[in-house]
């Protein structure tokens, strides 16, 4: 058995740690042979490969990034894209693909093994956690750390000035980061895509938070938006996919904010950092599993399937399922952090 | 409604944050007074109480350790211990109790429901994350995450001097510490309590890595025993629920590896620095929803029950059946890691 | 003996750090009493207090920000300002006054102590390390290390996406933060404020790292200016002392790099998470002793005079020479960096 | 001109900055080639060589440990060693060595230049800090920071407890890491090899800190002796310089305490974690400039000398002198630090 593996979409702390362990558990437990393709769905539509071996995945669990390169190429977009694929595979006289990515890479995945008959595996992965039929989704752990060590460090300074801090966060489409870093730094104010925030309440959270000689935290997700419709998003560019990158809602806020309290407030943009480096021990530990499982997957040719988190275990469910609707925080998640607003 | 709150056993990073959580609550939503006991069950036992409002749990979220303090006492084995607490409970007015402890805290909380019709909800905390009914508790993540970052310190050391260096973590009866932060930190070797390991299978793992010009870290939790059942155990102490201290395994074990293998072999016991400290994000998260859904639980009524986590929903269980069974490693789980030993 | 104390300017961590060492040798070894100002020097001028013994001071080493709050308040520039300090001096029964801050706040205490026989001792105080007379600044390290930290994040997801980043750090007169996190991030140029930039270079750093299949790291100081004088910067505000408020290089940059090279560019703005937060082990410790010899100083009636570090000794500077001259990195060590770039 | 690196004694944060420092400035402004010698001495008495070019040193800066390997290896106790030697580095056409260590390593490379006329340059390197000549040395940084970072976490477990938490750190003959760092992380007492200390005294201070409610931190470096002479010392091995390696102080005065005070103590010896992974921001730098000013030795043939930090200023002294005297902590120094204890 001849096993491709290939990463998708922006980068995340784990995907090498999935890599790793599917090449251990393969090469070891099975006598598997492993070949990387390079950069996304790229590698197989243009044939570009990397030897993938035990010795070229060792030191790579601590590592962030991915040793295979990623993109955002969308090979149904490309004139005879799977025709290609299917030619590359057989070159490389692969048995299997492993495709470790998000809602597009999967989705991409999906059609291949259903449509095409190619012999598919998923491995979910996104930064944002808002992928369906999964607990969770690696690298959330590890930008949900950072954010909060930010939050942290904003406190002091804040304290110390009697600022208001915006925060700015991932999370164009969910709001988990924002959520789960909010809770966990103590922020005054958490706002979320899901839920459009009213800059009146928010200004009310913010001077009740200096009534008791405190300043305040306000942790925003790039993808928030205010109540009124103004707008505040700046388009830039639309990827392969057609996503529209955003910016802005950050400054927007602190300028807002300033306008109408009458309070100095400063806005910390974390952007890549987020997604950069080291992964957490749990990150390590779900990609790890994901890595093994996708291996099981492989050897019961169980074509089609995506490995998930359920509570502590890992389970197999079908990609088209896995794709098919963004988890997104539910209004009663989001109403229960409400009692630390303000 | 007059609430009382303590933290019983060992300290965890996360107990602030409990508190703090259903402080918060309870005050601004429900209008609950409260007020804390110190020192786990010797505060109702002794009437010892301390304020607890908003104020007073003000900045605790990132603190570790518990602002409550924490003992081992067990009123149980108290003469007219449950008297003198009802009494204490009486004189502070107070309505609820809520118990925030490991099974030997909450065991004491349920039997106070369950049998003398005191009105308790429990929190579960034990940093070796063997409570059985919640999914994860807090202060393990962070345990785990302390000890992998050990563990990728260690890496250095033993590569630049090709030494082995055994890593004894927390973990007498459940191996989850060593297991997880084994799989994060890539060891060559992880040996848990719950399945009694052969010297020379890890003398063989030891040697294996050795071949391809690697150095080895062997994982091995406290309570790890060997399979010729040579005694390396020194009894030290009992506490008051009858447990025993032990230690030495790690020390042990590197000199039979060097002994045997004739490598040089370190040992280096993470101890307290696993359980103290600022948590992490996900521990934070977790205990402040614990504290949440306590105080929803102390709304309900719903004594003799424990919060826990499912998946990523926080449920209620019945206190009796949380502590009744030690959660351990199964063997299907151990077996999984083995991919990555030797 | 009675002893103010306050902090001004931009907080920085370590403030705490000083403020405790004072208090316990004051309090310990000379049975000094002490008085907090609030917010820097509008704390005199408006007779603002807060008491200061022992039992305040616990628990801050480890804390970022200042207990005492901070602000810019320059009260040469108002009316009766030096009057008033007087008066309020007098009122409290304040025999000296610590003064811990930057170039603009030490200014004030050269000129309190030289022209108006106010018995002043200083401790520098500034994130960016450019107070010409001391080694160091306390802050400073703390900064490094986390502009340091984000670079290591930021190589994993260039090199994912070979893309180039361009990480924005403080600085706005001196490139110290810049050159240190620089180096120690490996970045592949560092642009600094002392000297203008040639964007044809770093356009041909930032290729040359590309031809080896390693994607480039640019950090550059919020201060640092290309060489063609193309105007970039957003004048926002003034505070008292004058300073303009700068931003915008970073985005700057990373635009034109993305329109000469072709090569995706990404800007992350490390902004306030460099200034909170706790204090690194040097920065704890410098502080520290920054605290003890200002009481020394205070004992010998040693006024006009500030605490500095040469190589590891505490020594004193007239505080009017300290503040004289902006410390910047010399061409020589700027040059001496330059072996990284490309 | 070709020159040979190695690096030998116990590993430490920086060394591969110091080496990639050395390549990428030979390499690229004089055109140097280079060579790695294996294990310290052992490399070039054994003929043991790696490749070493810039491919060679990428990604290394962050990394802990030496890519080069180290010994303990004695060549002056090794028949014929320095014939061997002399002839290796003619075999592998060195005309300049550079050779990274502390005391031991280079003592060697001083007998070298001086009585053998082999053209060395040493870069000086102990994690305890305590070569004369230098005010730091790399590594030191790194360990202080995470001795301090484990106090910091061993504060809220004494607290929640009322023990006492004895941290041993490293320091067999200086007490620099146990100075540091106990002023870093807010210990109670610190215990060092350059003072006897009085086991009435260290309980008194432990009192004292209970009597104000908080548990007492007692940071000791392994080399440190009580006053009485009592022989706590367990005598394990001789490495080939004859240095003797001690264990226990720490476990042993948490046992005194305990016995003398009542209170319950533990201990924690951090042990190699100190010496292991990613260097600090500050060591780094030192490293990295420390490398480039080594390779501008060798250019100027200044033979015989070792590269030392003065202020911020790297300069050169005679490997002799450098290795003449130890630098311990002065007892002005330690005063100075009692403030703090109690």
């Amino acid at each position: 058995m001849r096993v491709g593996v290939l990463t998708g979409g922006g980068d995340c702390p784990g995907l090498n740690a999935v890599i790793r362990a599917a090449v251990r558990k393969g090469v070891q437990q099975y006598s598997y042979e492993f070949v990387g393709f390079r950069d996304g769905w790229r590698g197989p539509l243009e044939g570009d490969t990397v030897p993938l071996d035990i010795p070229a995945v060792r030191g790579t669990l601590p590592r962030g990034g991915t040793i295979l390169g990623s993109s955002r190429t969308n090979p149904l977009k490309v004139d005879g894209g799977i025709r290609r694929i299917k030619e590359n595979l057989a070159k490389e006289e692969v048995d299997a693909l492993i495709a470790i990515g998000g809602e597009d890479t999967l989705g991409v995945a999906a059609r291949l093994a259903d449509e095409y008959g190619i012999s598919c595996v998923g491995v979910p992965k996104t930064i944002d956690n808002d992928l369906s039929a999964t607990d969770y989704t690696f690298g959330f752990d590890t930008a949900v750390n950072i954010a909060t060590e930010a939050i942290d460090r904003l406190h002091t300074t804040a304290e110390s000035h009697m600022r208001v801090l915006v925060v700015e966060v991932m999370g164009r489409h969910a709001g988990w980061i924002a959520l789960h870093s909010g809770l966990a730094g103590g922020a005054n104010a958490i706002l979320i895509p899901e839920q459009r925030f009213d800059l009146d309440e928010v200004c009310k959270w913010v001077e009740s938070r200096f009534k008791v000689r405190y300043a305040p935290i306000v942790v925003v997700a790039e993808g928030a938006m205010p109540k009124d419709g103004q707008m505040i998003l700046k388009d830039e560019s639309k990827d392969s996919f057609g996503h529209v990158r955003l910016s802005g809602v950050g400054e927007w806020l602190a300028k807002q904010i300033e306008a109408r309290t009458g309070k100095e407030a400063r806005t910390t943009v974390l952007g890549h950092v987020q997604r950069g480096g080291t992964p957490s021990a749990f990150d390590r530990w779900l990609a790890t599993r994901f890595g093994l499982h996708a291996i099981e997957a492989v050897k019961d040719g169980d074509w089609g399937k995506m490995v998930a988190l359920r509570g502590t275990d890992i389970v197999r469910v079908p990609l088209t399922e896995a794709t098919a609707k963004l988890k997104t925080v539910s209004p009663e998640e989001y109403k229960e952090a409400g009692v630390f607003f303000g």
